[in-house]
């Protein structure tokens, strides 16, 4: 059964436009964008129409590449302060001469929905409330819920450890009681550890599942998204062989990208 | 090959006297104690002797167990804004009426040699430096290192949870470049899983791995201690069987329990 992202997210986009339109107080979202990296203009204008479409105030700050880190920093000290600024996003990569540590632990907790804070990373691990969850790995479990795939008990395999992606997404499993093994590009055998996942997620950004190693009871997420020699958007799994094999999958495009914007709608709702 | 916890913690801790002697200013400990459950009266005391012992200054402060939440968290902002305390312990378990999460949110990160606060859980999984690493797993990773045994690639499953040794050993393993399998009492399959590790690190309070979990190339690290039906400290590894067959394991007692100690140790000197 093939998990559709797109048909979920598009659920709770509306159900959150629903939510919001009753309500006297808006948030108010604040985008800092740094450069000019295409793909980042894509993601933070796709940001900002999809907050507006629910009915939320959103501005994007721009800065020139070579922009002073204090600039940045200021801004965000700015924004924390401004009490009407509910959800603060600072748009990654940022340029090399602006230390993405300091930029991350400015942002004020109670504002940071995309989870990038030690604070909020934290209290995520700890089993304390953070104030957002990350939207990625939140929105893989909304859409593993929406279809009520069980995850206690069940062994996840998580392959990719990046801050925003894979290490929450080992978190969030395991808060919900998933057994979870985390590899990476130093594991070895990765194969045969794949081979023991009752839930295989996949955030690599290259073709790494392979229909030997599932089964017909595998659930299988595929966060890794790129573009194939062809220039065609595909994934980490080989979605061709590994769908007749296994019980769910999540497609690329239209699995976990819609679910990703939904999760940071939900969080920018709730700020 | 057994791992001599002993002997290193106290090649540690000596190495530490003989260091901290060279300096002009010292570290101070601030232990705060809360009701007399006898367990944590005998660890805190071990600690204000051991670190007393390689020249830390130690204080003790003990409140009964009725003692209000508000008399404690000004007490920790007190500890917080005295220049010469260096280092804050609150010795857990605290009384029910007192909250665990503000008490450790009030500690400052920066004293925090328990690495109990979310922004030091935080920077410790997202790859930045935290103050501090906690004592139990840093001491872990220290007994590993001083037999050479190699982490990186490895596959480690860690049994148990807990916020101060099971979830941090995970995340230290990790940064290590360990495939890390985070194991607890919901998961399936928990044998299975075990025989698949090449560093087993136990940290339940029952008995777990027996010789069939394990074979000639296992590491095994024992973190738990308890005293069985007859009164004897015992682990959760059934060290009879076991050891004959892996290649590396650590002793209850005499482990990981003197490395935990210099760990902690080491934390207070470096605070």
């Amino acid at each position: 059964m093939i998990l559709d992202g797109k048909a979920v997210s598009a659920k709770i986009i509306d159900d959150l436009k629903i939510e919001l339109a009753k309500k006297s107080t808006k948030p108010y979202l604040a985008v800092i964008l740094v450069g000019d990296d295409p793909a980042s203009r894509v993601y933070v204008r796709n940001k900002k129409k999809k907050a507006e479409y629910i009915g939320v105030r959103a501005d994007i700050f721009e800065y020139p590449a070579n922009v002073e880190e204090s600039v940045i920093l200021e801004k965000i000290d700015e924004l924390n302060d401004n009490p009407e600024v509910t959800a603060i996003l600072v748009q990654m990569p940022l340029p090399e001469h602006i230390s993405k540590e300091k930029v991350i632990c400015r942002i004020s907790p109670q504002k940071d929905v995309d989870c990038f804070t030690p604070e909020n990373v934290g209290r995520l691990t700890i089993g304390m409330e953070p104030y957002f969850y990350p939207a990625t790995p939140q929105g893989v479990l909304m859409l593993l819920d929406a279809y009520d795939i069980p995850i206690e008990g069940k062994h996840a395999v998580v392959i990719g450890r990046s801050n925003i992606v894979g290490k929450p997404m080992a978190q969030m499993l395991l808060r919900r009681n998933a057994t979870v093994t985390m590899c990476h590009s130093k594991t070895e055998n990765l194969e045969d550890i794949i081979k023991t996942a009752d839930i295989v997620v996949s955030a690599v950004g290259k073709k790494i599942v392979r229909c030997k190693m599932v089964d017909k009871k595998s659930v299988v997420i595929d966060i890794g998204i790129y573009r194939d020699s062809n220039g065609n958007l595909t994934g980490d799994v080989d979605f061709e062989e590994v769908e007749p094999v296994v019980e769910y999958i999540t497609p690329v495009p239209g699995g976990v990208g819609p679910m990703t914007i939904a999760s940071l709608m939900y969080n920018i709702v709730k700020s």
